[in-house]
């Protein structure tokens, strides 16, 4: 098998390609390198079933070239940057509408005929029904990001149909784990290296969150795809744990581990940013039915991901 | 109050025009022309609170200017093609998705703080409830067509949490009456005056539709964008009729009304094209809420449109 990962080089995707060398496939990492990093691709590069290719997704005749030859194409490329879409309001249409559109055009072009997708629990909105399930109802969406994904599921669902490309979607909480390089714990620990006697903290602290460890976020895409049939045209998988927490729960764990006590200042309000969601909690029943079970709390998670920082201080400091 | 009707010179857009300055509004309608007739305004143009700006909504700078001054934009240009998305993939996105981000941008730049949407009841995909409620379980795009507008519905719902702009949105079933000049009634009359005695028809004939009278439409419209109260954010409202009809029934009323009987051959299977759905029939009783009422049925909607088509030759004659 030769899979292509878009956004091979980032935090997600970088162990995606990992995972997919063990596996013994062809891994063809695709990044434009904007926010993903060589050194996360340190180990695949070992491997002669290895290529990186630098691109953008929006460069379409790039992309098509990279996928010759390939069987499935994991599109994990985006603008992850959740909180500030307001002032950038036509980068998410850019990365990852357009983004998306480019990936499946170039797929179609080349004959690539799968594709697995990275979206978003935030498509949920303000979710009328917690914990959330695939089916739940019609959602209203509340940023610009998670609109964005929602755009760009709508599109692998319609390719699907009109084109014979199989899509399979995932809809994930945050992430945490080795390479994680963006999010509350990334700015928590950053703050507090600086200074460990004080905390700014968004909102009231009370923002409920549901986190996944990245290894169990690429057990259970491995055990939906593996276990769908090639007759089926598309299909749509929560990822979570049946775990949730508050944003105050997560800074207690981390202090307790650093061995610190912060004052922590909160800006206050029920919302960290415009368009955060105050709760995502997802109902991940439908992927647990395949016998797919998250090995990691989500206070394991979150140690886990303090500690990679710790031993990663580059990852701190290369990018201001 | 001055409102600007994007595809102000189209079907649906060019009878909104007219009541609009029925209402006392001044009126602007912007459209490209591309679809659009100049001959559709005619009685606009008669009154001086009507102006026609030559524009497309990806120019973004021209939309801007025009939006000078204008509290609510009406939102109804569109790729209306439904059919062919497979073969010009980008052609809704550009139209339809990128096409809504620039008009909401145009609107965040200019100070335009309410956008009234036509979407479509495509968005449900195949919907597994039917009558199918706006809070429908998330559905599954079947084409790009709708997958293009469901797009377009979150971007409207995210601009509406991120920058204050009112949205409302309308999913519509398919819209007869004067002045339509797509669609099956159009297609099937075109058909029979060329030959009377034989009528090709898409599928089997057993696909249920559900259509809806352009003034019951706008009625519609008006009903709900009175009684939204302006703390709200955003609104759906399906806009169909209770009732539903096989595309058989509609040429059993169009062949009788014509006095003819043809041949009709079918091309067989359930859809009529990839992508069709077998039945979008919507439950309106969120609109119906507000007191509002169709006053035409389905039959006496396809027997209007034929005649307008009877009374208005040029329509099938002017392009290709």
């Amino acid at each position: 098998m030769r899979s292509l990962v878009t956004g091979g080089a980032g935090f997600l995707g970088s162990n995606l390609v990992d995972r997919l060398l063990q596996r013994g496939d062809d891994v063809i990492a695709y990044d434009n390198l904007s926010t993903g990093r060589r050194r996360f691709l340190e180990l695949a590069s070992a491997s002669p079933r290895f290529a990186l290719i630098e691109g953008d997704i929006l460069d379409a005749t790039t992309l098509a070239a990279a996928m010759s030859g390939v069987d499935t194409v994991f599109h994990f490329a985006a603008n992850a940057d959740v909180r500030h879409g307001t002032e950038h309001p036509r980068r998410d249409l850019d990365q990852n509408t357009i983004g998306t559109f480019t990936v499946l055009d170039a797929m179609r072009t080349a004959g690539v005929k799968r594709i697995i997708f990275a979206s978003t629990g935030s498509v949920y909105g303000e979710a009328t029904v917690v914990p959330t399930p695939e089916d739940a109802p019609f959602p209203v969406q509340t940023s610009l990001y998670a609109a964005s994904k929602l755009a760009a599921e709508g599109l692998i669902a319609a390719y699907a149909e009109g084109f014979g490309i199989q899509g399979l979607v995932f809809r994930f909480v945050s992430i945490l784990g080795e390479r994680y390089s963006h999010g509350h714990v990334f700015d928590f620990y950053k703050s507090l290296r600086a200074d460990p006697h004080a905390l700014r903290v968004l909102g009231n602290g009370h923002q409920r969150k549901s986190y996944l460890y990245v290894q169990d976020c690429l057990d259970a895409i491995f055990v939906a795809a593996d276990a769908m049939a090639p007759t089926k045209k598309f299909d749509v998988f929560n990822l979570g744990t049946d775990q949730s927490c508050e944003v105050n729960d997560s800074i207690g764990w981390m202090t307790g581990e650093l061995g610190i006590r912060p004052a922590l200042n909160y800006t206050g309000g029920e919302r960290g940013w415009i368009g955060d969601n105050p709760l995502i909690y997802l109902d991940s029943q439908k992927i647990r039915g395949l016998g797919w079970t998250p090995r990691l709390s989500i206070r394991d998670g979150v140690v886990a991901t303090l500690n990679y920082l710790i031993a990663n201080p580059w990852l701190l400091e290369d990018r201001p």
